[in-house]
């Protein structure tokens, strides 16, 4: 057999690379070994391996929001991909483009149920907004197309398009490339004759929100926003958990929405809300006695939908307002002063703002310092914040491993709740692997915090016996310098603020690889 | 509130304990919190936390298999049911029942598609025999003694069923137990026209193959098989990947249908094939030019289907062969002799096969020593061994976890290979938690073994820089005593057969927690 010889999976790649995907976070399995092959036939597609599959999808996640453009996957069978669930659900809700490949068995084979055999569509469609397996080999490079269009959004929203390659069609001979044309996704606009509604609205001096998501939290479209607001006594709000936001290096402060219920309908209280990229704002839950509808529909006009350019029609308000185009003053950097002491969650936020180098990218996952940071970090140098945008927990380290791969020149953190670190924590070995200069900050406060504040609400009690076994992680205690040294990560402990502020100093020193800071919080 | 109050989540306890069900293994969110909250309301039901849902699914199987009841699980929304999607598939194919419980959001919250709504429904039936997400609170009790019966098999197949609970029906105030009654699930017999048309097959010299699962691997079964195969000529296999299979203390050797196709079909070559409690024998894979059936459909009988009582059927067949009761000596207990040297697979099964102590429990895990180990046992004292019956991996670890709560009065081993052990790695913590006294093995040859054997199966190199990447694990190594330590089990590494023989003594004098051994192989 001649290796240099093209097999079905080389058209994929040569598909895929010719619109723009050029990285594989993969675990492969017996039926993507031809795939596998491929990789060393066809250059520039790079492989990069998790030991753990929601490590690949939640990379993906991360490639994805920072690149603009997808990452494919390369996932086992039905159960390879039902392990990158999770993180593909919140892929889903950010919106992400994604080239989500499952292998499978060779056509023939599925109707004898062998083991491994699953309803791969019955798990795939969930959390796809695309989904094909590819029925012929003269289907391989236009159902890759396909599949990137449709991450990319030409059909409608962009996410994760789902395609399946039996592993027959991935190892076939193919004698001469498919001929076919990667297209362009043209780039969308927005409405005008919605920005003339919104402009009326807000001129007849109505109360009002601006409730702000995906590009409307463009650098661009903040500073648009925070005229409007300056010029109309409009106040802005930033989506709760937005899939990318720019913050900090005089951007204003733009507050996020918020989680619980009560501050958000106070927030949203006796004012229309004008939504500029946002989704119409829902509880997170539902809870007895509070409308899961934030505001009411009658009260609510949509400006650009998710996925439009809010950000130019946030721009185009302004000019429609006549504010011209002098900025309004945002929030000048500055270092917040931090006394020594004990860590809290208020400090680790101000001590991530103060350390954080221009153009940092932190992947913020989890209550306990999440808020915090996000308060902080308005006084910071320029960032990016990724969040978790569908709640499904274990999506920090792998976002943050996603964006390091996207963008190497940027400097990547990762603020984590010990909790949710664990659903994906073979993402250390990933980012050792890389050496992604990655910086970990743990939050170790040996707890599912959460869920404590939600007995809480609904009257229950913390501290009984089984309450207890099932919120408390004390016992044991995770050692998470232990746990960083076995996957090849160095890693340091601070209890103090004297001590984080030093550990984050020496983490950003340390350029050739990741690095995890265990935060001790009571 | 009165927390003694019962709320709905206290019916859908006692229901399930009335039905024999008394362990939870839990990874709850907010959606799950009066749920925790009646596990302190309700005696007899022991919840057990893990860091991440495949262990608490995979741990539900080793549980059932061992337990022959279910046990719940209790995971959060459609992404936490996700993370155990691997596992439930594993039990599916091994028919374990297990009463799986998804906390939903409250009824009228679904519609609005909040960030962590997602299609349960399509995510839970591939691996479930039942599905029933309560639709009223006077089902309460009534759902879950329904789900439990499809669990142990009373609509047909014993497995995984699922049973979603919106949290405001967990919440409710309920005034009275709901009066149901749990029913037993008769056991299952077999069928007496097939006993005679087997033993009409036998007895006309007939070459033939019994290929043996489920109640077939009871030492009833295989006692009975050894003596209709040493009166007819007929030769035993096991199923490749047995739910539960008894071994050594004087059963006879019976092996298992080989993992690859070509010598598989080399034992199965002209002759008929019995199947007793297993399914019809198809290659775990498709490969080019070879057949997935592994013999023909004309050239199999059936003796009884899996979940019929395979054994029973095997000693009434010898009944009606004239066989008499007389047992055929099987295979005395009897210590290898192991050289003093670098670890081998084979060294490794047989050392192990010599440590077992009576009535051990083995989770087995992977094929480099997983197989040596399976030949090597025929000799050691009785014991119990749990494979892999799905073919997802991270499937061992929670399994010896499930079947250490199950029988706490055994020794538990898990024998696991170093790149599965990371999908459900988590388990380590659970089960130092727990005090749970495991002995885990770890086969450290940093590579996915079986990758390697498929890529050379394929034709393609193993040695091609992108291929290496993608089945090595040696950059970094995992530091698998640092593992260990991270979640508070303590460790030994052994490199030579010598070390290993005094890893597992001073392993099996643990006896208040888990134990970990990283065996390193070349």
């Amino acid at each position: 057999m001649d290796f240099q010889q093209q097999n079905g999976a080389c058209v994929v790649l040569k598909a895929a690379r010719a619109a723009g995907v050029n990285v594989c976070f993969a675990n492969p399995g017996t039926t993507e070994m031809p795939f596998v092959g491929a990789l060393d036939m066809v250059d520039g597609v790079r492989p990069i391996l998790g030991l753990f599959e929601g490590v690949c999808t939640g990379a993906a996640d991360g490639y994805g929001r920072m690149a603009g453009k997808p990452a494919m996957t390369l996932l086992h069978l039905g159960p390879g991909h039902a392990n990158g669930i999770a993180n593909l659900h919140n892929a889903r809700r950010a919106r992400t483009p994604i080239l989500n490949i499952i292998g499978d068995h060779t056509r023939a084979h599925v109707k004898y149920d062998a083991p491994l055999t699953s309803d791969i569509e019955s798990l795939a469609r969930p959390v796809s907004v695309w989904y094909r397996s590819v029925a012929d080999q003269s289907d391989l490079a236009r159902d890759t197309l396909d599949a990137i269009a449709a991450a990319m959004g030409s059909d409608g929203t962009r996410g994760v398009a789902t395609l399946v390659l039996p592993v027959d069609l991935q190892a076939v001979s193919v004698d001469a490339l498919q001929q076919v044309e990667a297209s362009e996704t043209p780039a969308k606009g927005f409405q005008p004759t919605r920005v003339s509604e919104v402009a009326a609205l807000l001129q007849s001096g109505t109360p009002a929100v601006i409730l702000m998501g995906d590009r409307a939290l463009s650098a661009r479209g903040q500073e648009a926003a925070a005229r409007i607001a300056a010029a109309t006594g409009a106040r802005c709000y930033s989506e709760t958990f937005p899939a990318r936001t720019e913050r900090g290096g005089g951007l204003p402060d733009i507050d996020r929405l918020p989680y619980f219920p009560e501050p958000a309908l106070s927030a949203l209280d006796a004012r229309k809300v004008v939504l500029a990229g946002a989704l119409a704002p829902i509880t997170y839950f539902g809870y007895e006695g509070i409308p899961s509808e934030l505001a009411a529909p009658g009260d609510m006009v949509t400006l650009a939908t998710p996925g439009e350019a809010a950000d130019e029609a946030l721009e185009s308000l302004a000019l429609e307002l006549d504010l011209g185009h002098h900025p309004v003053a945002g929030v000048a950097a500055q270092r917040w002063e931090v006394a020594d002491g004990d860590l809290t969650p208020q400090a680790v936020g101000r001590i991530l703002s103060n350390a954080l180098p221009a153009n940092a990218i932190v992947s913020v996952e989890g209550g306990t310092c999440g808020y915090p940071f996000v308060t902080a970090s308005a006084r910071a140098a320029r960032h990016t914040i990724l969040t978790n945008t569908g709640g499904a927990i274990g999506q920090g380290l792998p976002v943050a491993l996603g964006a390091a791969v996207a963008c190497p020149e940027r400097r990547v953190f990762a603020l984590q709740s010990d909790g949710s670190a664990q659903y994906t924590i073979q993402s250390l070995w990933t980012m050792a692997r890389e050496r992604l200069p990655i910086v970990m900050l743990i939050t170790s406060n040996k707890r599912y915090g959460i869920l404590q504040t939600e007995l809480n609400r609904s009257g229950l009690p913390t501290d009984a016996p089984n309450s207890k076994r099932l919120t408390l992680l004390d016992d044991p205690a995770i050692d998470w310098q232990a746990l960083s040294k076995g996957y090849g990560v160095p890693s340091q402990r601070a209890a103090t603020t004297q001590a984080l502020v030093l550990a984050i100093e020496k983490a950003l020193a340390h350029t050739d690889g990741p690095c995890l800071i265990e935060m001790c919080l009571p």
